[in-house]
Parts: C-alpha cells; sequence; structure tokens
C-alpha cells in the first residue's frame, strides 16, 4: 500500500487539467480518480486516471483522502462543495468574494457534521493575496494595502465583451497603472478609485459588416464593467486572436504603505507574475490538499481558510527539514 | 481587570525601544515590565513602564504574558532563551542561520517541560522572508528562490570595519545587484556566487593622519565578509557620517522562479523597504507574541517558528472579520 495522500479531481475544465499536471511533481500525492458531470468516456484525460460520474462519489468514500474541487464559482462550487464535503475533505477555489460569509457557513456546517476538513476559496485571490493582506495589516496596523490586479486575462470582462451584439470572439486585459503603484510604493497612501488603478485593454474580432464604432461605444459604456476605466479597443482578425491571445497570463501586486516610531516608512510588496493563470491556481490548490489533509488528522473538522494554514502544513518537507533549509 | 495581552520586554537596545514605541499600536496588549541586566534606575525608557532588573523576573511569573526577548543572537539570546522559556512564553529574533536547529531543540525541551510557548527566531530573517521561501516552495517545488538583501546597513560588517587600525567609526550598506534580480525576475534560473547578488558600500571616518589606501586595501580584502564582493570604500566626515548613515534602513528581496506545465514561467516576488530595520523586526516580533499568546492557550507548548502559525494568529481580527475583510 502506498503512504501517499489519494487526490481526486472534482471538475475537470483548465484548472481540473491544470491540477492533473501538476500533481505528479508533488512526489508524497497520488492521483485517484477524476469525478466529473459529463459521460466518464467523453472526457480526453491526459493521465491514466480513472474517470467518474459525480453520482457515483460515494462509492469512492475511503479511497480518496481530499478531492479537489475545480468548477466555478458562479454557481457549481456553491451546489457541489456542501455535499461533497459531507463524503470528503475538499479543497476549492470560490473566489465571489461578497459571497464568503455565507459560503463559508454551508460549507462549515457540511463539513463539521461529516468530520471532514473543506479549505475553501484558495488560490491566489483570494488565497495568496489574502494572506500577504492578512500579514501586512498585523505587523504594519498603521498602514494602507493596495491590491493592483494584471497584467492579465480578466475571463468575466472578456465574456462580457462577447455579449455585445456584433462581436464574434474578444479578450480583455487588466492592466494596472504603474504610476498609481510608484505613488504606493512611495508611501504616498494616495486614495484611488478603483479606475484609477488599472486600465482595460480589449481585443475584439467583430462579425463580418458590423458596427465598430457602435461596438466600441458599448462596451467603453458598458455599466460596472467598463465605464469607470480608461478602455482602448483593438479590432484583429479571428487568426491574430489565436495567435496572440490563447495563453492566460495573470498576476497583481499587493502593496501595504505603513509607518512606524517618528515617521518611518515601511513598504511591504508581494508580487505574482504568472505565464499560466489556472496551472499557479492549481498548484496553490495542491499545496493546500496536502495541509487540508494534515488538519483533518489532527481533528480541525469543518470549513478554513488559508489563513487557518501554518505555512509549514503547504509544505512536503519535515519541521526539520524547514527549520534547517528554509528558516 | 483588563483582558490585554500582557507583554513584557526583555532588553533595552534598539530593538527593545522599537517594541516600546510599537505596542501602544496594538490596542489588545499592555506593556507590563521591561526586564534589563542593567541597574534599572540608569535606564532612560520613552514610556510609565516598570523597570526591573533580570534576576527578579521569576517575581513576574503570572503577571506577564509573552516576553519579548530584544538581546543579539551571539551571546544574550541563547543564553537568556532556555532560561526565561521555563518561566514565560517568549518570542525572540534568534537570527545565526546555521545554529537554529541546536538552539530549537534547547528551547524546545525548556518550554515542553514548563507547558510554555517559545517562537524563535521571528522578524524579517529568519521571519517573514522563510515564510515566502516556504510558500513559494511549496507552490512551485520545480524552481528556484533567490533571496537578496538591502539596500540596508550591515551591522556586522559596519562592525568589521570599525575593527580595521586607523578606522574611527564606520557604516556599511549592502546592495542588490539590479541586473542580477532582474535576470532572476526574467526566469533564467542563474547560477549566482554571493559576490554577483550584493555590492558592499563602505562609509569610513579614518582617524586623523591614518594611512587610508592601506585601510581600504584592508577592508577590500578581508575574508569572508568583503573579499568575494565588489567593494567601494568612501573616507567622510564624522559630521558627515552622523548627518546622512545614522538611520537604519533595510530591507531586501525573495524571488521564486518557477515552471508548471509544458515551460509556463511563474514568478513570484516579496519584497520590502523598511527605514527602520529595529523598528520593522519589532513590528512582526509584537503580532508574533499574539499568535504566541494563543498557541500557548491552546496547548501547542515548545519550540514553534512563524512556520507553524497559522496566518489568522497574527492578527487582531477575528475570524470572521478577516473572511470578511481581507480574504
Amino acid at each position: 500500500m502506498s503512504n501517499k495522500i489519494k487526490i481526486a479531481i472534482c471538475g475537470y475544465g483548465n484548472l481540473g487539467r491544470g491540477v492533473e499536471k501538476e500533481i505528479v511533481k508533488s512526489e508524497d500525492m497520488d492521483l485517484t480518480a477524476i469525478f466529473t458531470r459529463r459521460e466518464p468516456q467523453s472526457l480526453k484525460i491526459n493521465s491514466n486516471t480513472p474517470v467518474v460520474n459525480m453520482k457515483e462519489m460515494e462509492n469512492w468514500k475511503g479511497k480518496v483522502d481530499v478531492v479537489i474541487m475545480c468548477g466555478g464559482s458562479a454557481t457549481d462550487l456553491p451546489e457541489q462543495v456542501p455535499t461533497v464535503a459531507s463524503m470528503f475533505n475538499t479543497v476549492d477555489s470560490f473566489d465571489t468574494h461578497a459571497k464568503i460569509p455565507e459560503y463559508y457557513s454551508k460549507v462549515n456546517e457540511a463539513a463539521k457534521s461529516a468530520c471532514t476538513t473543506s479549505l475553501i476559496s484558495g488560490g491566489w485571490d483570494p488565497g495568496m493575496f489574502s494572506v500577504m493582506r492578512v500579514y501586512a495589516n498585523s505587523i504594519l496596523s498603521n498602514g494602507n494595502t493596495y491590491t493592483f490586479w494584471g497584467k492579465g486575462v480578466s475571463q468575466g470582462h472578456s465574456d462580457a465583451i462577447r455579449r455585445v451584439p456584433g462581436v464574434k470572439d474578444a479578450k480583455q486585459y487588466t492592466i494596472p497603472i504603474e504610476d498609481a503603484m510608484n505613488r504606493v510604493r512611495n508611501g504616498e497612501n494616495p486614495n484611488l478609485k478603483t479606475g484609477e488603478k488599472h486600465l482595460r485593454e480589449c481585443f475584439v474580432v467583430a462579425e463580418d459588416g458590423a458596427d465598430k464604432a457602435e461596438i466600441e461605444r458599448q462596451i467603453k459604456t458598458m455599466p460596472n464593467y467598463f465605464d469607470e476605466y480608461e478602455t482602448t479597443v483593438h479590432f484583429i482578425t479571428e487568426e491574430e486572436l489565436k495567435l496572440n491571445h490563447s495563453k492566460m497570463p495573470h498576476g497583481g501586486f499587493v502593496i501595504h504603505s505603513g509607518e512606524t516610531g517618528d515617521g518611518n516608512k515601511q513598504i511591504i510588496e508581494y508580487s505574482l507574475k504568472l505565464d499560466s493563470n489556472p496551472e499557479f491556481t492549481a498548484s496553490v490548490l495542491i499545496a493546500l490538499a496536502r495541509a487540508t489533509y494534515r488538519m483533518n488528522k489532527e481533528g480541525q473538522y469543518g470549513a478554513k481558510t488559508i489563513l487557518d494554514v501554518p505555512p509549514a502544513y503547504m509544505s512536503k518537507k519535515s519541521g526539520e527539514e524547514l527549520r534547517k533549509e528554509l528558516l
């Protein structure tokens, strides 16, 4: 019998494929099953893992240590996680910030009564960026934290453009405004509105004969998504979109500007520059699955977030190795 | 009776004064005592805190929740912490990396048998930088971590210069080499020797009539400290040194360059830009004192490091507030 942590993936989109690809690098884990809502035979996967319909998950109780939930935050995770948490330990990347408290309490109830552990809202924001905000605020309480996103593709904004009549396809990049970041880094503590922190750059493929000026106007005036931002729109061909904009880069910055003593400025900055957003998110979830497994073994049941996880629990190395090599 | 965490400071140098100054910002803490080896009456402190000779610490058992140990790593902490840990919870910033495993086991033994909790090697390196190294390695195990220090004053190197005959006073700045950092940020994974990561800049006040060329030669060829580095030496007056070089700025960078999937580069960077090194270190120790107090209440006895601390334990905010405001 292997002593490895037995991981299952639930949901096989970009994130699920990312987890599948990265888990082989974790010598302490085995990928045991891929759960899907689709017909298992219809899935073309990249490993020799059993593919199982979600309806049969219950049969895998005891054979899986942690299920990494790879569905979307809009409908998949709120529906699936409370149910799955009643059978397995779970890790997810639920990222609808405003709904986290409500989501937390539902998952917490399910996990507590099943003596499982469910790590919610992992990934990088929420996730690593949350950790950085908490560290910075705990250390320099007299200060301000700023989060900037990008440069990266925003799926939500790309989708919004695609709903504009006459648009065939589109990609939207969120770009942090360098000048605003430098004001924060200089300790100016500026008061920045949403639109003063980010630019939006859109690459749009129009339908044949569509009114491009009208498309551009509709994008730029779209409430919530674009109207408060400086937005640029480029019309390109379908081939150009495929060739130059099919990757999923992302990243961002958490900058905290604090003060100690008699006006001493102290600046903390954390940044990510990611070629692949889903693969990085997958990597964070895998490390959190290791932590979740350990916390469950210790009897820490219920919903948890990355803020509850000692950093050492995410590492393959022992406490002794960590103190010697990385402390 | 106050519900605040009762903190004591042990050792009243730059760090102790930093803790004294910053603790007032932690509404959940009270500064209860300052312990010193010196004559209590001889200490000029900046608050109305009782000053107590270290020999009388035992009388304060039960009146102090956590003692923040502010002595030096060379002799103070290895001597004092095992003793103090047998009476109180402690937090320290022991930073002799090579001796951490030995130090850990001595403190662990003392704290375990007294049912106290001792957080060792807090601060920023070891400390926050260690946390960043562990997170980055746990998430992107296929990658390399680089630590750069500076720009900042190195006390050890300044002291070494002061021991050169003919030197009256000196300050040494460690400066990270921008070009090396950019190679790391670009994901080149360069193999960098110590001297390829940092420059050393020295500001020296010579004694009247001293042989400056000889001083410069002795500094630049000093084994371990300078011989492997590009070093520049500036001779300045005592007044200039006082005017321009009396602050204690520091900082640095932890950059991790990893790869996922089919050659996707993923870069994580954490940096600190500190006007005051001791005040920032003090701020980290205060947040860790809060965590140590909580871990002790939970029965987590023995020596701990920041790697064992859930980030939420360092915050004044409740789990609910953190999930709502910072996650």
